[in-house]
């Protein structure tokens, strides 16, 4: 990255300071936008700070889409994602029925969210300048029938990470931070997450 | 279905019922079990309704996996849905750059309410009876830095229906109630969710 210059915004905490450290350490001019000087963290002595009112970067706005013809029970669905990385059927049968090929709203919710909180786990350990050799996440969801409505009653999310330099304490307190912060966990707000989290080779 | 038998459970009102009455329309021999006789819907002569305790059918648990490997920046993930309907990348530049065409959580997001919401719609409109020709729905999901946080703010929907035999009035009211109460918009009650909805060839 050396004779590169890259412009980070919000770049005194989170994901933007986990995003400057790396690209200053790689020998990057890192010019970084906050709102506050007095957050600048010390361990950052390559970066240059520049501080000014917040001019956050746009970000995103991500698109799916799903297709229903035909009534409920004999009917066809699909879903599309914005990417095009996948597009496919779902159905009626495929969203209450065991062994289903075909997927269903709850198992996209739960690649949603194991993806989201792996990043993030990932997000404060790099953050802290430790780099995962590997986090593995399953999440379970549950969709379930109270009274005669359907909800998603429970998230359980299962993860296991091989880091070399952590010790238990320090890797529960992150994950923890993890599972409550992620964006996808502070959306799914109307359902109950249950986190276990196993550190699988310390040092 | 003639000379089929169908127990179906929870069948007085919405998924259950929106079950029972195609099958019990195509002949099948429909065996409901449900809490309260008095719930039984006077439009389904054809079915027998066997009162009991209720013992509600065992849903299933949908699992997703997700994979990171290295920092965050520089590292990558894979996410595979439980069904194997889909296994592929996702990393931190597919999530916060444009053009990318791998996914990320968001269009996930995206893709499970779409979903719900469509499955939803489908549902209320067959419990009426009503079998809608095609609904086509568009999720855009909004990933915004709020401070030095990230998080899901909102969510549009963005329904087409074709439907040969419904008024714009209940049609607009019954997609409201998809909106509000489908599983999905119920379990991401962190983010705000806004609908418009339209009925493209009324009668």
């Amino acid at each position: 990255m050396s004779g590169k210059t890259v412009l980070i915004t919000g770049a005194t905490s989170g994901l933007g300071l986990a995003t400057a450290l790396p690209l200053a350490e790689q020998g990057a001019e890192v010019v970084t936008v906050g709102r506050d000087r007095t957050r600048l963290p010390i361990e950052a002595p390559t970066t240059e700070f520049v501080v000014t009112t917040s001019q956050e970067r746009t970000m995103p706005i991500r698109k799916a889409e799903a297709e229903w013809k035909g009534n409920l029970v004999e009917g066809a669905g699909r879903l599309k994602l914005g990417s095009g990385a996948f597009e496919g059927p779902y159905s009626f049968k495929s969203r209450l029925e065991e062994g289903q090929s075909a997927t269903n709203p709850e198992e996209l919710i739960g690649a949603a969210h194991a993806g989201c909180f792996t990043m993030a786990l990932t997000a404060q350990l790099s953050q802290k300048g430790i780099t995962p050799n590997r986090i593995y996440t399953i999440a379970r969801v549950q969709l379930d029938k109270i009274g005669d409505a359907f909800a998603i009653t429970r998230i359980e999310l299962q993860t296991e990470a091989e880091i070399s330099s952590i010790d238990d304490t320090t890797f529960q307190a992150i994950a923890l931070d993890a599972k409550q912060n992620c964006p996808v966990s502070k959306a799914l707000a109307g359902t109950e997450i249950h986190l276990t989290a196993r550190l699988v080779n310390s040092r």
